[in-house]
């Protein structure tokens, strides 16, 4: 066992779940942010955690409205996806730029990414400062998405982005592994 | 857009990243589990964090330790994580049940999965209860890893396990994805 930097194993741990964010702030303008740091933590009720760096755009927006889409792009969203994680809301329309379409929410105000192979819509239900980022905590209220796109995409060590579909990957012959 | 149930929102989200958590309670024994929901939560200090079921027996021995190792089981140790994911610690030795061997860890008291392809020493800083988990975020207090074994093991709808290696997927053609 070598040691390692935080950043070599952040490449070893590539590839990592490839999300956007969708915001709203005060304004009712819809932003949009790559995000990576994001996990389920609860399966009844239903609940997802993000982080997101302190001095983002995207924070401000929370701050303002705190509820927020999180959207899974599908492959064939890679290059407005990858617009998203590398520009900043402060610089423009997110939508505009990337060209994904929005489409509004059923149970929250930040609208859905049109095309997203899932989506989850939730309500910030409290925050957690960590070292450099925010942890929200928020309740699922709805979830939405397109069965018929299941490649989506995965970020290499931040600086590419790869699609994956689950149902198409080789299983491991595991005890029990079954169906 | 299609309304999605919870359980085929995360089938379509698969494949997620599988850890190994490694615990220890006050007799001293380490304990694995794997564990689906981590994620990385801030970058300086590095801090993760991971949701763990309220009634487990990881999250009994979290309480008298609070301490863990977040051990990312390499693509050959499929057989042996499986054996962690699916049976409770408290029916007896892991390692022993699962074939996997521990190193002592440089920082913390649980110990290391010997040739995981990286892992995560950890100091739980804070708890927070969530729906049916608790959510531990914790500093990262050492790392390391085989970087000699990059494909690691990705979960698909808690059914079965994959393995992917980050460094030899195909980038998408996005705008900047270059390296």
């Amino acid at each position: 066992m070598t040691t390692l930097t935080w950043d070599e194993a952040i490449r070893l741990a590539s590839p990592h779940p490839f999300a956007l964010l969708c915001t709203m702030g005060a304004s009712g303008q819809a932003n949009l942010m790559g995000i990576g740091w994001w996990t389920i933590v609860s399966w009844n009720p239903p609940q997802v955690a993000i982080s997101v760096g302190r001095g983002q755009f995207s924070r401000e927006c929370l701050d303002e409205v705190p509820e927020f889409t999180l959207n899974l792009p599908s492959e064939e969203q890679a290059r407005g996806a990858w617009v998203c994680g590398t520009v900043s809301g402060r610089e423009g329309d997110k939508f505009a730029r990337s060209g994904l379409r929005q489409v509004p929410s059923l149970e929250v105000r930040p609208p859905r990414v049109e095309g997203a192979t899932v989506v989850f819509e939730c309500q910030v239900v409290r925050f957690i400062e960590t070292g450099d980022h925010v942890l929200y905590l928020a309740d699922v209220k709805a979830i939405s998405g397109s069965p018929e796109k299941p490649r989506h995409l995965y970020s290499i060590h931040y600086h590419r982005l790869v699609s994956l579909d689950g149902s198409r990957l080789d299983p491991l012959p595991v005890d029990a592994g079954g169906t």
